[in-house]
């Protein structure tokens, strides 16, 4: 495929159809959610689902966080990164070990 | 920071706290439309955002869709570059430069 | 409790407040889903939940819904009947019974 | 129309074509955030949206709203009503008028 940086490519592809005027932050959050919904509808009514169908709808999810991420001029592995840091000092493995309580309640 | 890959960095945070067991792709699905949701909240009423709620809440979503794409076996990079090809087709240029009508309606 | 309709109590509420101008469709549309998120939360690692946050978080979604269809001048029941005569003929029971296949599978 | 009250108009429907099997708490909020995600898309590239959509993806969210509610015995208007006493004092007015700041920041 393609030879460019997933975010070069991602741009080219924008810019050739003059997108970037809708690609306000707050539109790129709420396409995050929409497509988020959509992933979900793959898990609707039970655990098993058409992996095609979650992978297409994953790949949407993603690909408007990257959108999003660029825009703000943010890094999305080193956020990541960032956010698990943060998460290690809200759940100590000692207390946080075998359960999904929430970090308030721990 | 850490010198392992993210991936990685991920699966030993979650193996340390033993909470794979939550993580079923449905589950994982859940959160990834659950965290778009606190996402979404940093704009609820308007298109100024906190820069660090927006980058600690789409830290949240990009982990939970990594986790999700590593529970299924999917390259979150790869599917990505598959999804813009598809989309490239559905939005020819010539059609589709500058106006955000859906596929469907163009 | 209020001997006001519902719909009247609620625009008191907003009005005392002066938060109609927060109140577009658009912000309405968002914090439906984004209390749906929360809602779902209750759900997050499973299928038991806590009821009385289902209650609560359930109440914030209709609130916002409530506050939508007013903005918009639509009744909530009517709506609702009127999506059902819709959902009637996309699902016929004969073919739709017992199953969870969407209506453009069936 | 029907001169059933709309809960039960909802009960028969499902029934006819026994999906109650489907309905369980935690698949109806699924059911909840991926219709509010649609009823979002009406508005995803702005303000203005299809009137039309809008009501019939409203109504989506409202249906499974009550469909919840309904099978874990509450009232929606109760619910309402009691989560507004709930928010009253959360936002008393004289602190929270034309404001849109959360509770835990006033």
């Amino acid at each position: 495929m393609s030879a460019l940086p997933l975010d070069e490519e991602l741009a080219e592809f924008m810019n050739e159809r003059d997108w970037d005027q809708f690609h306000s932050p707050e539109n790129l959050a709420k396409s995050v959610v929409i497509e988020a919904g959509e992933l979900l509808e793959c898990f609707q009514w039970g655990a098993e689902a058409d992996l095609d169908r979650v992978r297409s709808e994953l790949a949407d999810v993603l690909t408007y966080c990257r959108l999003l991420a660029r825009k703000l001029d943010l890094d999305a592995e080193q956020i990541v990164r960032e956010k698990l840091a943060v998460t290690r000092g809200k759940y100590p493995v000692e207390k946080a070990r075998g359960r999904s309580t929430k970090y308030d309640q721990l």
